[in-house]
């Protein structure tokens, strides 16, 4: 066959390679062929088929002896995956051991040889993402650690409001992500699990040897035995999809709140720059988040490709037609972009660079306004929170105005000086002295990732 | 305030009663309400507003007590909606008791008071939720177990195939119902959480006292207390939507089923009939699948729901504009389409009407080419399977040009007959004879379905 | 009926009244008693019902004679809301003249009810949105105008670039705006027609009147006649949707713009203030921006909104199940959703507040930097670009490293000296001397926003 | 660089190979290319670069001169593929003519290269689609002219109705189609614009050239010159793919019917066969839609993707991170996916194998209550309409009771006979009677398409 336009300029940027390849032409045809190993396998030890067939069926089950091109000519017309690579496996498995061919896939469908390959497949991603979480959230864990006392302007709605930590927004990111992991090994069980019903689902080619062989089946392919076929039960797919998708979504938040702060305006925390990495073409002297640009990409493309698998569930009787097609690309490349995504998130995570200075000047740009509830807080108990509400209004309005430092304002206005001394509002105006929990928020988190390694 | 115009015509078609109850104004407001009731309980526990305070802030949190279309207006400049209750919430409570209004929201932030009353509306949610699926499963048990030995075609890509029974159709969509019951058990205790902060998360404004605050906070409601608040990870309640979304979706097969079951050219099920139900306006004699709708309709719905929400997850810093607001309407959106569905399922399944006579008839429309591969199989292992399917296939091909039975053209065919008996191929040919482990995949599926009960 | 429990808190801050109004349930109602209506005219036109059952009719369609809470009930049971309205309009009819009941609804089929009745309702939305983007536009062609020569940082991945004018910035937003209200006017005639086919859509029950009476009800409700009727072909509808999604697509990239240039850290343009307005419960300084909030929540929701449209257009044969359900409440919430985002942005826009000086001071933060390619464009035409790039980078990084003035850096280089003098190098790096075609970009798009009114 | 894995299994199925090769690697890079080169000769045009840099530049935008996978991974670094991409252009023309190599890409800057080149790559793919259109609506037209007066069952909520004609739906799938041909023209020079604008879109680099050779550039490319750039203003784009979205959606509806047809219950319409095509691996009898698979799996997947590009609207200030790039891949896809589906949806309706006769049977299936309408109208006129409609409810209720023919019971009953003859009878229950404007409808499309062509 020739060889067929490539479209991969991208998959360096937005995948791991090892993702790619685990969904591969390679990756689906090998997936395939270990079930119709395993199968002749499962087949011969119920003694279904002769023990003898087994070598020559294995030994066809290699994905490196078929034409990639010639298969997907062939999925044209046949309509799925399954048939012209079984038909293709007869013929190598004869031009081998002729007796042989005729005991290969011997009651299965092809969806059975399909959905198996593909949960194989998955369990490969599933370990992929896992690791890759697990490498990740221990860094973040590390990092949360290290920037625990660091304290930059909170933000909500954009503007400043009273300071945070960076280890706490690193605590949150970890979180979420420790939380993904735990619906990872909570789904396990339910996504890995045989696929093996024959034609309408029954079994009932293989007769009363058919609960023996499937129990052999997963057993050879330590996947689980589920309570029955489920060709058009699609729910232990989509449910995988979607927990990817939350990862996605929490490392689109770690993309977004990264490129925020690189913003010119911030400055305080920057991916880790590299030898040509993230300049521009026009602007010699940018550094680019190209990193958080997969992050933030990923969240933007995964949603609309998990509406796709969940549209796709209402799968007509046995079998489904263009539903199930719809889940062949689909869920792949969710798991591509989510691995392309945790990567990069992990490099951004280990070299990120803090300019804690220019977070503390950062800090001050409203002249102190982000600490008036900290003032407030302590003249509410005193004035009631109408009125200390109001009056550090007024006196954040004449800061405004006056382009003045807050702490001057309030020095000045004889209602607060009745109530507070000129150091408690050194103290109340300090940054530093108002972090409230972030500290245990930052213990609490690391914790429960110690707890979920453990 | 003038009423404003009511947009519920198709509530009590897509919608539970009781779920929309949950979500109304009043739901909302209420839920906001029990948060700042209890909040004052926790901090007079804890010794950081007087005991006495808590009784008039208490009566204050009475939904009826609030002008919704006054306070829809007022959010209109406010941003949120409980930055107008707390001020109107205040004026309720200076109006009796004046010195308690300034102990009220004491250290919590706008999004403290709408998360968690969100989370207290969506444990009622939940628990409306689980009710009905525990029915529904409970009722599509009991029908799996009644139809376990009543065949009909098996039917994939639209086209008959080798028959299955009634009851492991039935029971493939308890099994996929019943793994979501295990779903929303397992994410329980990650969605009823506290959210608790203050303005920028870190509980600043209640100094040392803010976790015991925290805590009793928590216990008053309930709720688990998070590691932190979680204001802009939101992956628990996209967590939520998205295995609310897969209910969804196993009912939208449920409901593809039903309908091409009751087309009719099958007229094989039907939903149950009631006065009035399912007419047509210029068909007096149609009974639509009015039901069947509302499951397809949910899960046609529900998919671009979840994206939305996932799309809104990368939120900015430590309150997001815009992507937090886009969650708002939507998750309960989704809540109340799933209850729909749910309420129409169990109507369905509890009313299903059986043709089983009908289905035997269909059964018969490809003339026995259903049940070739009960011939080929045995074939397959006397001939070889390529021999095998080819003479198959040419007999089936001979039925359908010559427009006979494949029992009377196989009988026909001399190499058939060298191999099978006119009694080989009469059993071979009866469909009751072929279902294979129909009747094992029902008995697999309920008793997991007990076993998640008990 | 009893009161049926209100949602419609975030109303006032997410829709337009005026379009909730077009899409209440009396809104819903009285489209399909307008078709009602106008199709016993055109019969009584065309001779097919007697003209003295027309006035009788006529009086009956009004939406407030009729029980929208009963209706709602009876929609449950009958799948849609023509059927229960046109039962109901006959009872109302016979309280009235008796005789004249048998003549509603004639040869019509429930859909034509709905359909042309959403049509009606669509041709006032349509109305409202473009009114409301002639005047968003208006203003903004008026603002680009007025701030054509406000220079202020370009940013590219958020990072300071060469710079830009507001002027141009609005212009972008004007643009994208006005290219929406074209595709509105050229789909105009594709989606004002009339839906009007009876039971399969073939009018068979009116005879050989079908057509004229099809005819003069297009007339009547000044609608288009359609090559067929659309039962099941639903990209009129979907056209229209997908075109609304631009405009909140384009509304969000303002909104964007605009909650950027609000951040505390940049502080160059803000939402008008009001009272009230943006406040935090917490923060008694903030002004957050509470519209753009709007703008950024609708171009969030709006897209699962129309994949949920896309989504439900294979409908089966005449009349489908499910996925005609689906548009019901879909179309007319993102109907709502853009107007509500369209009128935020025209507050946005008329009251926009810009804060030049600001401006100028952020177009140095980056200490000339933003302006090397401005250098680097001259040196290059002397110096090759690849050395002009790498003196420029050079000067740059020790620009950052000594933490100097790129200008004073450039004045103390040889090689930049050699070829640039002092007061070349001081028109070079003053910003008003680097705004290329940004005043030309204003001119034209305000000469095609021109035109489209012309 | 190492051969990547292919991931193109799918392919010959889902898309149409000319498409896949305009947005292959090499699809790509030739873009980008073309940009390039048409660049250099509008600057030399105008006399920014000398007239002799033009051929060295020309010679290098070659696609094959370059190594994609080198360019796959720079990518990764660099953010954008132009970079690394014009990286390599300069190093190609260096090594041919090295003073030819500072004038490449002169003023413009990378998203002007990949855009353009992507607009250059969609006015190909718009092309292809055009003309699969235009072929796949003329065989529709004839088509539908040729089964004008084919009658079959009408199908609302997929159970039986009165008749329509197999032409009367074809020529629902052509009007949908045309109107989106029309759309397409509409769109085409909104779409088809440069984009050109420099680092931050003022196309300051170019002084007072800068619209000369924009106007230059946009001649040398057949592109129209925008009002401005539109690095961040992203309608054009989703505009298309919105379109797209609409025939996929079409084609959608067009594989459900024939699917739905194609049903062993219905087996009215079929996909044309070919060897091995449809074939099922275990039920040798099978005809398996394989054709309407493509089409209503498109039409389940592009919703989600466009979603995509709805979501990426909001793109930050002069350039976007992350939603930008959630593009690149996306919109190639849905170009893709619906050329194959274009190419599945010709050779389905070029081959269509009807039976008409079985389509008279299947009309039998209700023993004649789909035309109980055709009487109960006449009925009406003497009766009333409430009567006359439950006169037949009545006895079309019998009629199921007593499994008789809807003739029979009529004939049967009193008030029937006192009304009308048994000729009249007779006719009123003849399908070939009772198809309205079916044929109108068709002529009326068939002349719409005529027109389009002209």
């Amino acid at each position: 066959m020739q060889p067929r336009p490539g479209n991969q300029l991208f998959d360096a940027y937005f995948t791991a390679p090892a993702m790619r390849e685990i969904f591969s032409d390679r990756g689906r045809v090998q997936g395939m062929l270990d079930f119709e190993a395993a199968l002749a396998r499962a087949e011969a030890a119920v003694g279904v088929i002769p023990a003898v067939a087994v070598a020559p069926i294995e030994m066809a089950c290699q994905a490196e002896r078929y034409d990639f091109a010639a298969l997907a000519e062939a999925i044209g017309s046949a309509g799925n995956s399954a048939i012209p690579l079984v038909k293709a496996l007869g013929k190598v498995i004869a031009s081998g051991v002729a007796e042989a061919e005729r005991y290969v896939h011997l009651g299965a469908t092809s969806q059975d040889a399909m959905d198996t390959g593909l949960v194989l497949q998955l369990r490969d991603a599933l370990a992929l993402i896992e690791d890759e979480l697990a490498q990740l959230t221990d860094v973040l864990a590390k990092q949360a650690s290290a920037h625990a006392d660091t304290p930059l302007a909170g933000r909500t709605w954009l503007q400043h409001a009273t300071p945070v930590t960076l280890g706490m927004k690193i605590a949150g990111w970890l979180g979420a992500l420790d939380r993904s992991r735990q619906r990872l090994a909570e789904l396990r069980p339910r996504l890995l699990t045989l696929q093996f019903g024959g034609a309408s689902g029954t079994l009932a080619a293989l007769g009363d040897k058919a609960l023996p062989i499937a129990e052999a089946l997963a057993d050879q392919l330590k996947l689980g035995l589920p309570e029955q076929p489920w060709h058009t039960q699609r729910d232990r797919l989509v449910e995988f999809a979607s927990v990817l998708g939350l990862v996605a979504g929490s490392l689109g938040k770690m993309g977004r709140d990264v490129s925020l702060l690189m913003q010119t305006e911030a400055g305080e925390v920057f991916e880790p720059s590299a030898p040509g990495k993230g300049g521009s073409s026009t602007m010699p002297h940018k550094r680019n988040p190209v990193g958080a640009a997969v992050l933030i990409g990923a969240a933007t493309r995964v949603p609309g490709l998990i509406a796709t698998l969940y549209s796709a569930m209402p799968q007509e009787h046995e079998r489904s037609l263009g539903l199930w097609h719809a889940e062949w690309e689909t869920l792949p490349e969710i798991c591509c972009l989510v691995s392309g995504a945790l990567r990069q998130a992990r490099i951004i995570a280990e070299g990120l660079e803090v300019d804690a200075e220019r977070m503390r000047r950062n800090l001050d740009l409203t002249q102190g306004l982000v600490l008036a509830e900290a003032v407030s807080i302590v003249l509410a108990q005193r004035l009631g929170r109408d009125h200390a509400h109001h009056l550090l209004e007024t006196c954040c309005k004449r800061a405004v105005a006056e382009q003045r430092h807050l702490r001057a304002v309030l020095g000045d206005d004889a209602q607060v000086s009745a109530e507070l001394s000129a150091e408690e509002l050194d103290r109340l105006l300090d940054p530093a002295n108002y972090l409230g929990q972030a500290k245990a928020w930052v213990e609490r988190a690391v914790a429960e990732h110690q707890r979920f390694k453990a």
